[in-house]
């Protein structure tokens, strides 16, 4: 089922942008996103899980299959790392025609603090066989998608699965897992989308072929129309976001600030590579001018930046735009496709100037 | 503006519901709802604030004004307590008719152990003027509402402000309060409903006259009519909440579970006193059974609560519904207030049972 921009939002769409939420745009201020601000993106429930019972369980196509407690896993030499994660479902309600799914605007983005254990050493462990093709990560979370009762499952090649930055982590800004982000242990995919970081992680299977799982096959794919097969959405897109200056009306979330000197700030981030370049536009993507770019935090972490503006009393439209190392620009607008993916289309702030 | 129920949700509450969020109703299996979980409704934006410049001021009309400092909060007697924290929105998409503000469903919802500073000890020290009346609470968090700027402000009476269990929260489930829900300090008055919990607390300012501020004069007020100047919400109407049983369907949460014996479980509570009774129907509301009460978690928390069900194949609808002390029974449906407010009406919960 598919609705039109203009017809407005239904409940079940509703029902889950109760549950599930996005990181208010003012909270990119934060370096690192509090507990809680982080977007959160659950397609089912969230399960229960017992600390003292759960293992996870890495088979299949290897020589020596693990078992492994939370403590085992925290006995392992740990990495921290700051990671931004973004939904591919972001900007989703902003396409003219979209799907019945979690309708995002802009806010399906955090980058926390992870803490965790590398996978590849573990995968060294279990001695892939010769003939593994992928690594499928299953969650405890179940639910019935497609018509299908299955638990969430995703899979990376081989290849992807070692990248040394990839880990099972089990703390976030320095605690323990949240329940809804995935406690006790998850997968997490620097430069991937959201879909990839399976959490409340039960096993990792190695198989001789690749995954054809739901996730895979029917969902989470960049299709221009039903009769496009598509390829599979993978690597964040380059998106700026600035947190809206000026002050909020209730509940319209238009915003007005005085005439004068204003310092603007966001964020930007891509998961092609390094942020090289942030605009931004105080007159309605007519004109661009550069940010100023904030320090590193991370090779997979946002980067702040800032801009100075004059703001003249009067209702203009403000933008901004990231361009990253590999080249990639961020679009006026983000290309249609079925699934309401991948919406990486520019912000645009209305503000009212006042005198 | 209004909207009507099958209208749709518009893209201004989406922009709310997609910053505020609910607690998922799995989440009611947590006696304290873990951080991230618990509602937030933010009206403006999070205010930043510097932890070391910041001060509450306790002033107007009292003989000795008082400036403290979060270190002078910290270092007075703490009480820590579990309150069950209701928006007084919750519900007001399920309505009918109402007007735009934030969607909620049901989710609205959260308990969490809150620590801080008695208020009571603190207006002793200030020394009340004979002529005082309201206690005015200020938050650093400014918007545009109604047409006016103002910061977000809410008043209680003196005598219920010098309740002994109205506290100064510094930290919610041992941990300082998080930017999003009130950091440094917020208000906390057991009982009451979320609109009165004032947020990033600045001042305290006592009144020779009943406070005139929007969020007594023109929100939060239960009015059946344009004409009626109705009256201000204050205690929390009783209600039950179920998690909703077997497995979810993606994206419309529907529900399915197998035949057989359930548990269901879930919290109700009430601002007008403990909870004495909650009834379970699993036919539509036809009939009506006791669930079992589990133990009293606090004077000001929800109760648990849990039914044997044996579910025989089909579709049925689930209900629950909470009696508190005082004698007030959940309604089916909610009476119809122009601010859509209050909507206790029962939750229905239709599930599929199969074979």
């Amino acid at each position: 089922m598919r609705r039109r921009r203009d017809e407005g939002i239904g409940l079940e769409e509703l029902a889950q942008a109760a549950r599930n939420h996005g990181m208010p745009l003012e909270a990119l201020r934060y370096d690192i996103t509090p507990a809680g601000l982080h977007y959160l993106l659950i397609h089912y429930d969230i399960p229960p899980f017992d600390p003292h019972s759960w293992r996870l369980e890495i088979g299949g196509h290897v020589e020596r299959p693990l078992s492994l407690s939370l403590e085992d896993l925290r006995a392992r030499p740990a990495v921290t790392e700051p990671v931004t994660l973004e939904c591919a479902g972001n900007g989703r309600a902003l396409y003219d025609d979209r799907p019945i799914s979690q309708p995002w605007l802009l806010e399906a983005v955090g980058t926390a603090s992870w803490t965790g254990a590398p996978l590849a050493p573990l995968l060294d462990e279990a001695v892939l066989d010769g003939d593994a093709v992928d690594l499928v990560f299953s969650g405890l979370d179940r639910g019935i998608e497609g018509g299908e009762e299955h638990a969430y499952e995703r899979a990376l090649a081989v290849a992807e699965a070692r990248r040394e930055d990839v880990i099972l982590a089990y703390a976030m800004n320095g605690q323990p897992l949240l329940p809804q982000h995935g406690a006790p242990v998850r997968l997490i995919v620097p430069g991937w989308y959201g879909m990839t970081q399976v959490k409340w992680l039960a096993s990792i299977r190695s198989i001789d072929e690749p995954f054809g799982g739901y996730q895979h096959e029917v969902a989470y794919r960049f299709q221009r129309g039903d009769d496009d097969p598509g390829v599979p959405l993978d690597r964040i897109r380059p998106r700026a976001l600035m947190i809206p200056p000026g002050l909020p009306i209730f509940p319209e979330r238009e915003r007005t600030l005085a005439a004068g000197r204003v310092v603007l700030e966001g964020r930007a981030w891509s998961g092609g590579g390094p942020i090289e370049r942030v605009e931004v536009s105080t007159d309605g993507r007519a004109s661009w001018a550069d940010a100023d770019l904030g320090p590193v935090l991370g090779e997979h972490a946002w980067r702040g930046w800032t801009f100075v503006w004059e703001a003249t009393p009067g209702v203009c439209e403000l933008a901004c735009r990231a361009t990253d190392a590999a080249g990639a620009v961020q679009p006026d607008e983000a290309e249609f496709n079925t699934g309401g993916y991948a919406n990486n289309g520019l912000q645009r702030v209305p503000v009212m100037v006042t005198d």
